[in-house]
C-alpha cells in the first residue's frame, strides 16, 4: 500500500470545475452579442446572474480551505487560483454592462475586431473548463497551458487591430472612448485567462 | 510555559500601523476636494508630503526585515504587505498631482461621482488603520477584509458611473481624458487596498 | 570542505543574463526613435525579432525548470523572475507596433517626453543586465534595486510630464488617444523593470 501524504479531497477540484464551467456560461452570453437584434440590456443582466454565481463558488471555496486541516496542494495555490478564476468573470461582466451603462447598443453594430476577442474568449474559456478536472491527476495539462498562452497572444493582435479600427477616424471621439473601456475589459478577460492557466503551470511544477 | 516558535517583534505591526494611520491622513487630504474653494495646489503639496511619509515608513520596514534574524510572520508576507500599503499612497498622492497638472482645478466642480469615490476610500483607509493592530493577535480580521472587498465592489459601481457621466457629453474630449486619468487613480486606489486586505486573508489563513 | 545545500547550476543565472542582455537591445532600438528621418516599420520589426529571442529564452528556462532536480534557488522564484523579464519585452515591443500600426510616424516628431521616458528604459535595461550575473553570488545587489526604483520614479514623472503634453491641446483628440497607448506601454515597461528588481530583492532577502 502507497501512502498517501495529501488525501485528494474531490471537493476542491469541484470548485475549480464548477468555477470553469461558470465562465463557459459567461462568454457565451458575451456570444451572444454578435447575433443581428441582440437585447444587449438581457445579456448584460443574465452576465451579473453569471458572476453571482462565480461569487458564491468562490466564496464557498474559501470558506473550504478555511475549514480544512489538509488540502490537496498549497493552501495559498487553491486560494489564488479560485481567486484568478473569479477575475476572469469579472471582466466578463463589466463588458455587457458597459455596453449597456454606454448605450452602445443604439450602434447598428460592433466592430468585427470585438467579436474576434470574444471569439479567442470562448476557446479560452472552452479550454480551461476541460483542463480543471485533470487538476487531479496533475497531468495532461501542459498542452492546455501552452494553447492558452497561445490564444492569449491572439487576443493580443485582435485587441491591437481593434484599437486600430477605433482610432480609425470612423466614429467620434466619445464613442471611440466608450467602445476603447468596453475592448480593454475583453483584452483584461484573456489576460485574466492567461494568469489562471500560469497559477496551474507554477501548482503542477512546484507539485511534481 | 508556552513554548513560542515566533517572538512576537512589535515593532513590525508598529510599521504596517504607521502606514495605515499615514493613508488616513491621504484619503483627509482628498476629501478637502468636496470642500467649496478648495485650494488643489496646496493640497497636492500636502498629499506629495505624506507619500514621503510613507516611502520612509517602507524604507524602514524593509531594512528591519533585512536585519531581523526572526520575524513574526513569513518575510515575503512582511514585505509584500508593506510594498501593497506603499501602493495606495502612490494611487492617492496621484490624484492630487494629476488634478492640479491637468489645470482641472479651473473647473467649477469636480462630478459628484468622484466624491463617492473619495468616499469609498475614505471608509477602506479608517478600516485598514483599525485592523492593523489587531495583526499581532490575527484576530478579528476576517470582518476587514469582507467588508474591504465589498467596499470596492461599492467603488467600482461608483467607478463605473463617473465614467457613464464624463461620456455623456457634457464635457469636450480633452477634459474627459483628463478626468478619465483622474478617475482611474481613484479606482487604482480602491483596489489597492483591497489587495492589502487579500494579502492580510493570505497570511491569516497560512499562519491559523 | 563546507557543505553546499543547493549546487550552483550556471546555466539558470545564464538565462537570466542572457533575458537581460536582449533587454538592452529591445531599449536601443527603441532609442532609435529619437533620431531624425527614422524608419519606424523597420525599428518595429526588428523590435517583434528582439521579442521572439526573449520567448525562446524564457521557454528554454521553463522546460531547465522542469527538468531540473534541483535548482539555485525556489523554483518558483526562477519562474516568476523568468517571467517578469519576458514581460517588459512584450511591453517595449508593443510601442513600436503601436506607433507603426497607428500611423504616428506620420508625425514630424513625437514629443520631447517620449524620448524622456525612453532614456530611462535605456538606463534601466543597462542596470539590470549588469545586475543579472551577480545572482550568482547574492552580493552587491542592493544598489541595483534600489536604482532601479528611483528610476521608475524619474519615469513616473516623464509620464506624467508626456501626459501633461499631450492633453495640451496641441494635438487632436484621436492623436491624443493614439499617442497615449504609446506612453502607457512606456510606462508599462519602466513599471516592468521595476518588478524585476522587487523579484530580485525578495529573493536576495530570502536566501539570505
Amino acid at each position: 500500500m502507497r501512502l498517501r501524504l495529501r488525501p485528494s479531497d474531490d471537493s476542491f477540484y469541484e470548485f475549480f470545475s464548477r468555477a470553469a464551467a461558470n465562465l463557459v456560461k459567461g462568454t457565451d452570453l458575451l456570444s451572444e452579442l454578435a447575433l443581428p437584434g441582440v437585447d444587449v440590456q438581457s445579456v448584460s443582466e443574465r452576465l451579473v446572474e453569471v458572476e453571482h454565481d462565480s461569487d458564491a463558488i468562490t466564496h464557498e471555496l474559501y470558506k473550504k480551505i478555511n475549514s480544512s486541516f489538509i488540502t490537496p496542494f498549497d493552501r495559498e495555490d487553491i486560494y489564488r487560483l479560485g481567486s484568478l478564476l473569479d477575475d476572469v468573470m469579472d471582466h466578463l461582466e463589466a463588458v455587457g454592462s458597459l455596453l449597456y451603462l454606454y448605450g452602445l447598443t443604439k450602434l447598428p453594430t460592433l466592430p468585427r475586431e470585438i467579436h474576434e476577442i470574444v471569439k479567442v474568449l470562448d476557446q479560452q474559456s472552452r479550454l480551461t473548463a476541460e483542463a480543471m478536472p485533470r487538476l487531479k491527476t496533475m497531468k495532461g495539462l501542459e498542452e492546455y497551458w501552452v494553447e492558452c498562452n497561445r490564444l492569449e497572444n491572439e487576443g493580443d493582435s485582435a485587441y491591437r487591430m481593434a484599437l486600430v479600427r477605433l482610432f480609425s477616424g470612423e466614429y467620434d471621439a466619445l464613442t471611440v472612448l466608450k467602445m476603447k473601456e468596453v475592448v480593454d475589459e475583453l483584452e483584461a478577460a484573456c489576460d485574466a485567462f492567461e494568469h489562471v492557466a500560469n497559477t496551474v503551470e507554477t501548482i503542477v511544477v512546484k507539485e511534481s
